[in-house]
């Protein structure tokens, strides 16, 4: 059974878009408003407004306190958190300690990215930037370069191949057809994907999750508020956050990513549960081989045996752990900020028994796995219901 | 007595200056050095690091994942947090909450910005856009201009006057004279405040404080660590924090900020505490006007009455309430997300009896306050002995 201290009590998430037509408040709204809903409670319930997301995407500058006001909020306070990726699940845990240290009762924590009012090429430079601009980017190294490294050093590791990673994009198809929220919907072959085009060696197009516009949102509480508010409250059972060098180069090993590894240990000891409790998966696909370094890092394989669960689809809706049914970044687009959020309230729907066609039967506890980084920022939670 | 949950055991500040000759890393070094010197700890104490500074004044985006590699806190987690001129005083509030929740035992808070790496144009189009980038900053407010509306509207509506803002500034410039942190050191008198170029009406240059680089550390851990580390142990008594509408249009009045005044009522009643108990408090004098609002807004005096404060020196080393002898912001400057966590270190020292030239006896209880943007973001800690 989880400590039932903090719940969670509504979830929401815009659609995915590859350009979404309003501004940021309206795109925020999006998400906010079906937590609302969800949780069937009214805007002055919210004690405190955690945004969530990565700077110089959009113009506006300290965005909470213009999302705070358009969403009705104020008084009450807000600020923004960021962890480039994994912005949303560090809003996450602060929104937990706020609620278990006694200072707020109720938490909205809005992830958001609208990428699409700058290039492509312009995205790039600003994850640039999210490496070392002194010693790492400038010599041009870009997220599919870096997960690319890592790829090739699994495959000198361990012997996978890149058709391992093809699986993982075949299994993201698979679900992001169901997924109505998702940037991509259609099924894609193994053969689509071998043929797609190489972005960085042995990562090819397939192998890539895309920009996105997107938000989500969750809304968090106390005991006694959720008992108040919703009939199925899912309950934090554990937070594990963990990081590790932003240069490469400070790295101990390239076999896997050690940041995930730690998280996930704090993360299964607050719970007191471990890899074999869990019941349902949200990992960190950014690119096929992140799923399959997640698998390690979380227990559910041994180090260099992660492709054995893709091969034989244990990760499917079937299988002894199914990971990303929702289609994961790979199918549903990876809108920065809102990502985190995303996975959250897939997991949350899956405890609830509402996850419709992906639902898996009788599912208790669900694990939310959400890198910022190339392994830069690792976070993991646990959740109960 | 205040709970003695959550103790502030080091604190530490960079000089405050106009160019510093290092890059980030080096900048926040130089606080955390200092920090963890005054805690006597080492860094493997350290559960989690919490970077705040508003971002895009210099390049490297993410920087807590740098922070934190540099300063060797790997592989604990790190973050960044923002509420632009509050983002250190609202990391405080996170790292309360953390400790307060049993989730980290000791966190750091580390504040900083490197401003001059872009011209003093290039700042206020950066804080341009920490207004609202649809409806306000087009039309080319600016933070003067902001704080001019405010000081006219003081003026209207009771009779303030120009010569009341230099007061201010000649208390300022008092202290800031035996803060050797301080930008500015040098006695200006009422006079050169007075005949200083007009920047908005009624904001002369002297009235306003100086952009600057520089970084600030406090270090807080839960009970059982403060034992074992600290003879002198800060605990932290309150924490107020509230939001106003980002639009000025949007606001009910202007004759003060709502977001101080709602977060001192927070603080105070989470403190126990009233105006009458505080020994010492640092307000934040971005401007001139903003030292006289927040005298109202935290009940020194009442709407309106601010002037009588520094009109009758009540506000000095001597008077009834010091506010802001180590300088303030206008003596000291302002590198945003570095200046709530150089106020901590300000109450801390006075609390410890440590404040040398600027001790006020016996201090007890001391306040911060804390403003980002133009009162978008209100943040008041009390803290005790």
């Amino acid at each position: 059974m989880p400590d039932k201290d903090v719940a969670i009590v509504g979830v929401g998430q815009s659609a995915f878009v590859r350009g979404y037509p309003g501004g940021i408040r309206e795109l925020c709204f999006e998400a906010y408003r079906e937590a609302m809903q969800d949780a069937g409670i009214s805007s002055k319930e919210i004690k405190a407004l955690i945004v969530c997301c990565a700077p110089e995407y959009d113009k506006q500058r300290s965005p909470s306190g213009l999302i705070n006001e358009y969403l009705g909020l104020n008084p009450s306070p807000t600020f923004m958190v960021e962890s480039l990726c994994s912005s949303s699940t560090t809003g996450f845990a602060i929104a937990y300690s706020f609620i278990k240290s006694g200072l707020y009762d109720v938490v909205c924590v809005l992830g958001f990215q609208k990428m699409s009012e700058i290039t492509s090429q312009d995205v790039q430079e600003r994850m640039g930037r999210g490496a070392d601009v002194m010693w790492e980017s400038p010599y041009g190294t870009s997220m599919p370069s870096y997960y690319a490294m890592y790829a090739q050093a699994h495959f000198a590791n361990f012997g996978s191949k890149p058709e391992d990673l093809a699986l993982v994009r075949v299994k993201s198809s698979t679900y992001g057809q169901l997924n109505e929220k998702a940037v991509y919907r259609k099924k894609v072959t193994f053969e689509q994907i071998m043929s797609s085009g190489v972005v960085s060696s042995p990562l090819k197009v397939m192998d890539c999750c895309a920009n996105a516009d997107g938000s989500s949102c969750i809304i968090l509480a106390s005991a006694d508020k959720a008992k108040e508010f919703s009939k199925k409250p899912v309950w934090v059972m554990g937070v594990g956050q963990s990081n590790a060098p932003m240069n490469l180069a400070s790295r101990e090993h390239m076999r896997g990513l050690e940041c995930a590894r730690i998280a996930a240990e704090k993360a299964y000891a607050m719970a007191g549960v471990g890899p074999q409790d869990i019941d349902v998966a949200e990992v960190h696909d950014c690119f096929t081989i992140a799923e399959i370094l997640a698998y390690e890092a979380l227990g559910f394989a041994k180090q260099g045996e992660g492709v054995n669960l893709i091969r034989d689809k244990e990760t499917y809706l079937e299988g002894r752990i199914p990971v990303n049914v929702d289609g994961g970044l790979l199918s549903k687009g990876h809108p920065i900020g809102a990502t985190g959020g995303s996975q959250i309230r897939t997991i949350v729907l899956q405890l609830r028994g509402e996850a419709g066609a992906i639902q898996v039967p009788n599912a208790e506890i669900g694990l939310v796995h959400n890198i910022g980084g190339v392994g830069i920022y690792g976070n993991v939670l646990i959740l109960g219901r």
